[in-house]
């Protein structure tokens, strides 16, 4: 006959799990529940705080567009995005580091040529970015797709703006690696910015007299066939908020420091245009391995 | 400079939260990383169960509209609703167990005259119900509001029919108690009932091959002045499933053996019109205290 205490209740909690078929989702589902059952133990958690939870969650959830992802947004400013990330590449192997993926990648790139300006039509000062794609042992890999993407000078990705769908993309292209492992683009020193602070993830931050900021960085999707794919960012070195990004996605290792130019011509070659320009040179190891490439979470599925 | 691995990006995120205003809220944040984190880094989350459970907790809040309560479904199969009131309700000092309010309670009811037949439209067996409300040394408590509801014989509360707010109430209402302490209602014997299982939370639930169901039970408030509110059940001893309730809410002590009875007349000397009858007898104790009674948490808030 069932009378739980708040002890005996975790117990037959975790007993109904018994018939799960998969061994890893009954190992998942234990562990959720002991996870949740001590925190409400060790907090003495009340109604009210309880009620305010349910009506967060229920918040970040209807928050949710085909455009937008509070809960992941969620999961990075508490920091489990990038322990997720972590716990899965703890060995490295001399492979470059990994950092979030986002919610502003949009799947596979339009394929540009080398040298391309992909922000030609933004305001900010002007930057040439070099690299280079080589395995472990430094051997150049060819004919690797490498999608970039970045912020621009406001802090908005393209995807972001309503117009998006009609104006196309904008600071955001993908290059094929040539012989040589090399691809090269043209755009903009993309800044810092914001996550959006108008849900309730942002006014939990702003709440808790967190900074809402991201130091300025370019994403990039290294996916090298026989490789592990690099979901990475390269950072800005001397960025306000290198130090404390909200999301936790800095690694010391992915800061790059970015030269100041003032030559006519871009190492490509072709005329800077205008000077001083900048110059982003960083290279990225791959490791071997299987795995697929990570696709956009936008969309809410259908029985949402 | 930060360059955080699995152990080091906790302590990093721990504090983020330094400047908290709130002592409290800032505990609750810290206790809440530490456990996610403790979670991941213990069940080496995949990117897989990472980016479901994303679209998990999505769906759970999408699915939530002023008449549903999907994270509240969600809280209670897990079994941390039932913590939630026993870590609030550990010495109870010999007043009355109380278990989960339920998704169901709409708001205060409207008061009815003793024995009013609360649900003359449904099918199914017709059962009396009385109850005293007394103190811890057993005084009566006269002028206490008592709301009560429950299920119907297809397992549906009125607040799920389609056409509540036109019909108006069923198997739903509020006594007041007498300069005895007592009430005493009709209804029909309620019956055991699946929680919804059109959602992700039923999805869920059926996936780990556990039964949806509820034991059968009347839902009681009983909200004496200066007495802390009593929210509790009480079930029908002899149910299918009152050893394995979906959601954990069963205590030995609200367990009532329900009398079968074929008197012509009802314990309030009106008659029984068919026979037999049933006879629920349960009284509760409540202890001092203060106490907001619970609100319904159906609505989203005006920024979701």
């Amino acid at each position: 006959m069932p009378q739980f205490n708040d002890t005996e209740l975790t117990a037959a909690v975790l007993e109904s799990f018994e018939e799960t078929p998969d061994p890893r989702v009954k190992f998942l589902m234990e562990e959720l529940v002991k996870s949740l059952h001590a925190f409400v133990r060790k907090t003495d958690l009340t109604f009210g705080e309880w009620e305010y939870a349910i009506d967060f969650l229920t918040r970040v959830g209807q928050k949710c567009t085909p455009s937008r992802q509070e809960f992941i947004l969620l999961s990075d400013v508490l920091g489990v995005s990038m322990l997720v990330d972590a716990v899965n590449h703890r060995e490295r192997e001399g492979a470059t580091e990994t950092t979030v993926l986002g919610p502003f990648y949009v799947g596979e790139h339009k394929a540009m040529p080398h040298g391309t300006d992909i922000s030609p039509n933004l305001q900010g000062e002007k930057m040439f970015v070099q690299s280079r794609v080589t395995d472990l042992a430094g051997k150049p890999l060819a004919n690797v797709p490498v999608d970039v993407w970045h912020a621009d000078d406001d802090g908005y990705y393209d995807s972001q703006r309503p117009d998006y769908e009609t104006s196309g993309p904008s600071s955001r292209a993908r290059f094929i690696t040539d012989e040589d492992g090399r691809i090269s683009f043209r755009t903009i020193l993309p800044c810092s910015y914001p996550i959006p602070t108008d849900g309730p993830v942002g006014q939990m931050i702003l709440g808790v007299r967190r900074h809402p900021y991201r130091p300025a960085h370019v994403h990039f999707l290294v996916n090298a066939p026989g490789h592990e794919p690099l979901v990475t960012h390269v950072f800005i070195e001397g960025d306000k908020y290198i130090d404390s990004d909200v999301v936790f996605g800095v690694k010391e290792e992915l800061i790059s420091k970015i030269e100041k130019r003032t030559d006519a011509n871009m190492p490509d070659g072709k005329p800077a245009g205008s000077t001083p320009w900048h110059l982003m040179t960083y290279n990225f190891r791959v490791r071997p391995g299987v795995g697929i490439a990570p696709k956009p979470m936008m969309a809410v599925t259908e029985d949402a």
